[in-house]
């Protein structure tokens, strides 16, 4: 094996595939980038056995790969980038001696690392699933950024470590819910399909932080054991969490006793100022709503109290006090990035709807708790 | 006590006697910030007992201070800082109920805050020693920079944790060391002195950070006891270490059988590709120099090697192969900041003498160790 490539480039695309390596593998393997070297491209491999990374090259102008022999082997991912990123050239070159010695060179400086033998790394089905489809990068990370916050993370239940995604025609719903919180985005395709997968919050945000800046759309396809992403020539696949996503329709309420409009900065700030006020390490905020006055107030027996006017606030309904977690209240409202929210009460210890009263795609539920009081 | 006040130069000047404050005190007064309300000025106080900050306000346009009543009060510090932080108003109110509970509002948001009578703060001697210097905020900044990074860090001479203020008549040296490595800097003072103190470079590094970036000078006292600086109206002390600090003027070689005058970025960026070929969790680093050529390699059996030679070295004197730590030698880079710079060498094992070939104010040694080949 001997080739030579852009360093730049080959950094970059070393990078993505790095994503799926966990420093802490069993398998020795695995904490190794896989370089195989075919007669006309060249294939980078990352895995941690659930995330599986592949990155095809193909000589072009940008990357000046030259292939002089083929060959294959596993090295160390965090030597190999390192040594990528602080090398000053333009073409890198890669020899293998031995099949576990590799030696890079740059324009003055040359590194011999010790790898592992490529044929000693696991073999990964990269079977493309049947179900298709497209979602563009803005779309990806529009529904990440707005549900997984709400993911739990925990062992016990691992099937809500993860978003949902429910395609039922053409609408897909991507939810994800921690029990005591729901965040769920509706995303209208062109094409109608159906499935009910749920993929792990972690996987997702790599694949988003995997995404550049360009303009392009994501082929994804899906079965019941593993979703695809393809993009900027790198396939990125990752095992679906396994167990039933809890029926999220059946939680969001439909029927209102109240609702509160607000500038969502403002009631963000309120609640942000207070969350030093804490009782039993949560901070807990007192919502207290008539038509003519909202406040919000937090106490703690420990450090003290605190009380705020929400001057922006349009209240309609009957009076109503209630407490929640003030840091999921903000999460949500991060999360909707709406200028006005709107609050519709169901009841004092009943789901509170949050959403953007100007846009029905995107909701949020937050639980609240009995009274501090 | 009664007062209202500025709120962005209030938290301005809060977080600056906050520094002082340790949040692990053994002391529950120590863990927060005492505010002294006077007829006519305003005292806050931080302190951990070694290092304490004070800062006197007196009223003016700036500040909008009006006092109404006298009084004080001790509040948790970090409650205080993100209360003033967070609050949305130009003046903010503080009010004291029953000497333990303060009211504290902004233009709508209204706090109550758990405190801890004034009368419980350990007095805290904030008497001038004799020895007076003035040094520039730059000055002081620098030392530190160039100095602080070649201090121990263990608790089994504390003395070495400090930075060693020496002043001889119109010299003030400031050195560092931990044993394996020396840095010193030297200023000439306008005016004549004696004394030979260390300070620890925890305690420096928290007076920089609260420098801000006006050009003011810093007045600084010390004697045997302690340390004072006077700065932007506020007086920071600290205790010294005890201890005699090691004289360095002996450690520093004046006879050298060869030197090497190099790029310094290239050594730097030469050193940094490898620094992570270890072996037993050290990085070092081999140079061998003839004055035809100078060459940099590392080598860990389990890792791999690397080789890079130093184009812009021009090397005096006998053929030389020596090993020292590449961390130490990369720190002593960076604190010399010099585009070029001069390395000296007195045999393989004996200290190397750093420094830039254009100023002989500042000199770094690093130790070599033994081969690892």
């Amino acid at each position: 094996m001997n080739f030579s490539i852009d360093r730049k480039y080959f950094y970059d695309q070393l990078s993505i595939v790095a994503r799926a390596i966990s420093p802490y593998s069993p398998l020795p393997a695995l904490s190794g980038i896989c370089i195989q070297v075919e007669a006309d491209h060249l294939i980078l491999m990352g895995s941690d056995s659930t995330i599986s990374i592949k990155t095809i090259i193909e000589p072009n102008e940008e990357n000046q790969l030259k292939i002089e022999s083929t060959g294959s082997i596993i090295i160390e991912s965090k030597y190999l980038l390192e040594i990528i990123r602080k090398l000053e050239c333009k073409i890198v070159s890669f020899e293998l001696f031995d099949d576990t010695l590799i030696r890079i060179e740059g324009d003055h400086g040359t590194f011999h690392l010790n790898g592992i033998e490529g044929s000693e790394y696991p073999s990964i089905d990269f079977y493309q699933p049947q179900n298709e489809f497209i979602l563009s990068k803005k779309q990806l990370k529009e529904i990440v950024r707005q549900t997984g916050f709400a993911c739990a993370d925990s062992d016990s239940r691992p099937v809500l470590n993860g978003i949902n995604f429910n395609m039922q025609g053409e609408n897909l719903y991507c939810s994800a819910t921690d029990t005591y919180r729901l965040a769920r985005k509706r995303i209208t395709l062109p094409q109608e399909n159906t499935f009910n997968i749920t993929i792990s919050n972690r996987s997702l945000n790599e694949i988003v932080k995997s995404l550049n800046q360009e303009e392009e759309d994501i082929q994804i396809f899906v079965d019941q054991k593993k979703a695809q992403f393809i993009f900027d020539g790198t396939t990125f696949q990752t095992r679906l969490l396994d167990g039933t996503f809890p029926d999220v329709e059946r939680i969001i309420p439909q029927h209102f006793i109240s609702t509160l409009q607000i500038d969502a900065r403002e009631l963000s700030n309120a609640i942000d100022r207070t969350n030093f006020i804490l009782t039993d390490k949560v901070h807990l905020i007192k919502l207290e709503c008539t038509p003519k006055i909202v406040e919000i107030k937090t106490r703690s027996s420990e450090i003290g109290d605190s009380k705020e006017e929400l001057l922006s606030s349009i209240y309609g309904g009957e009076d109503l006090t209630l407490t929640c977690n003030g840091s999921y209240m903000l999460d949500a409202l991060k999360a909707l990035g709406s200028s006005r929210v709107e609050l519709s009460f169901t009841g004092v210890l009943k789901p509170i709807k949050i959403s953007d009263p100007e846009d029905d795609s995107t909701l949020m539920i937050v639980v609240p708790v009995r009274s501090i009081d």
